[in-house]
């Protein structure tokens, strides 16, 4: 297997996107590409002992920023790290690109050069979401597209299914859909249509899951539009920074608090890394051909690192071909009927 | 004034509002008359000292629940305490309806009994927005419209902005729009063109909020359609006590940990109530004619008396006429122009 990552996306790239292959390549078997500014990555890699037959440089001169606009970007600059590192995915010179670059950019990228999965209407952007004294969900959409059709949640719904059972390891994922109530009868236009898509399918559809309930981890794939996943997404980051930082204001506070802050250090950064899930690796853009990762744009080395480990299950267990053939077979299923 | 407060809705009633009511009674000089089931009503009154010339009970045999479909009850439950509280309003008996009960049937109630401000197409509910560490926002619509057009976003701006600024006395409140992007050109088609109406109204409009910095209080009234805006307000509530059990459960893990939590105990104590938005008073249905206030299921006897309290700088403000009036002149400039 060959990973291709993209040298030049995110806040420290080259950097932790360089040392975080070096980690990676020390834990797996396979070849790692790092494409982008081939000078700038080098001298990052030379820092290090690396394997140069596991790890290798591809140049492509140029960047696209996260201040670009996506469609636009793609299209003009072919040889950036993003472009060129999709085509070698379609050309077979690679099995997985891999950027914590613009998402729009990856997005329209996957599109432009791989194409959507026949069947799939709309790709989705999947998020690992995180559960505070649980294991992390999954949700989709969690931005790429602002407007859906009921039939675009259903989308979601099987390819996040497929991903979470075959890549994260969840067997026989409950699947819940984001609505103001839980009766099928609740929601707007959208949710009650899509409702009853779901309902109908043989996944393990738990139905309507409130927003109150969602942070408990109640499902494994949380189904909503791109709108609804950016807010729940969003919301869930700000507040949880929000209530740590009061948290840290209050336990410094005095003597006392501080005392009683120093007795607790070890719950207390227990507790950060309950928000942590660069762990669960990054987020897959699913029903492109081909398999497409974005990372946080702040990524560390070590969520680098844990990416890239998750990248091959998602190459080794066939994600693209299980869901190509997933809908396939739901439109025979409906062409037969 | 006279204040019309139901007896018959909530988890703790009539207990906790009897008591509230009590509580509050001896604050203010105005007059408070609870509906519902009288003997029930007059045998939790019976507990206290209170002046019967400030508390009087009017029977109404009916009691709406959540469970029954709203409109539905609202239209055969003639001698409900919600459809006789609101009639009360409508007939100049009572100034103000503040009620526990089934929010759809309050809305209905609302709907059906006083109609709509002249130029409101939708009626919305505004609810506080907890701010840990901050004062809280006005989040509005909270829930009462799963569909919304531009329009209504910017007549849930306005009515909020109104509310703020003369029942919670913040001065020229910031206006911002749930959104998933800050520029003007984020977003869905309903965003996009809220915001050119909101941009164009003399509010002081901070344009787009992303979810993000909404728990960060950026923003006074949060303005949104009532999909997201249940969404958020949920979200918030389930992931704040979600994050609240896990420090319970690590805190109480060991026996270093539980000294360093009782040196702590205070502050923990603080942020418990940083969530505790009850005296901010419950949320009003804005948009209809005649002030009427939706309170917590789960209503405290403190919160009854917040609620109470609350209602009378609705009333004394004239919030129903200045929305009137804002809507009024909002229409006469646009015919004008």
């Amino acid at each position: 297997m060959r990973i291709i990552l993209d040298g030049m996306g995110g806040d420290n790239a080259p950097a932790a996107v360089v040392e975080g292959a070096v980690i990676a390549s020390k834990e797996i078997e396979h070849e790692i590409v790092i494409i982008g500014q081939e000078e700038l990555i080098q001298n990052e890699l030379n820092k290090y002992r690396y394997n140069p037959k596991k790890i290798s440089v591809v140049n492509a001169r140029e960047v696209i920023t996260n201040e670009e606009a996506p469609v636009r970007a793609v299209r003009s600059k072919k040889d950036s790290s993003i472009v060129r590192g999709i085509n070698m995915v379609k050309n077979g010179e690679g099995d997985i690109f891999i950027s914590a670059g613009s998402t729009g950019a990856l997005l329209s990228g996957g599109l432009f050069i791989l194409g959507r999965i026949q069947g799939i209407d709309r790709p989705a952007l999947a998020s690992v979401y995180p559960i505070v004294g649980g294991t992390p969900s999954l949700l989709v959409d969690a931005g790429a597209n602002a407007e859906c059709k009921p039939n675009n949640l259903l989308e979601f719904g099987i390819m996040g299914n497929i991903y979470m059972e075959k890549v994260i390891g969840r067997e026989n994922p409950k699947v819940g859909l984001v609505n103001i109530g839980t009766e099928a009868a609740k929601g707007n236009t959208l949710t009650k249509a899509a409702y009853e898509l779901l309902e109908q399918s043989d996944m393990n559809f738990i139905g309507n899951v409130e927003a109150r309930e969602v942070p408990k981890g109640v499902c494994d794939v949380i189904v909503c539009d791109g709108f609804t996943g950016n807010v729940v997404l969003k919301l869930t980051e700000g507040l949880a920074w929000n209530i740590l930082q009061v948290i840290k204001k209050k336990f410094t506070d005095g003597v006392k608090a501080k005392l009683g802050a120093a007795l607790l250090i070890d719950k207390l950064s227990e507790l950060k890394t309950e928000f942590d899930y660069s762990e669960y690796g990054g987020a897959p853009i699913l029903g492109v051909k081909g398999p497409i990762v974005k990372m946080h744009g702040s990524s560390s080395a070590n969520a680098v690192k844990n990416t890239i480990l998750k990248g091959i299950p998602y190459v080794e267990e066939k994600v693209v071909e299980t869901i190509q053939n997933s809908v396939l077979e739901i439109e025979e299923i409906t062409l037969s009927e």
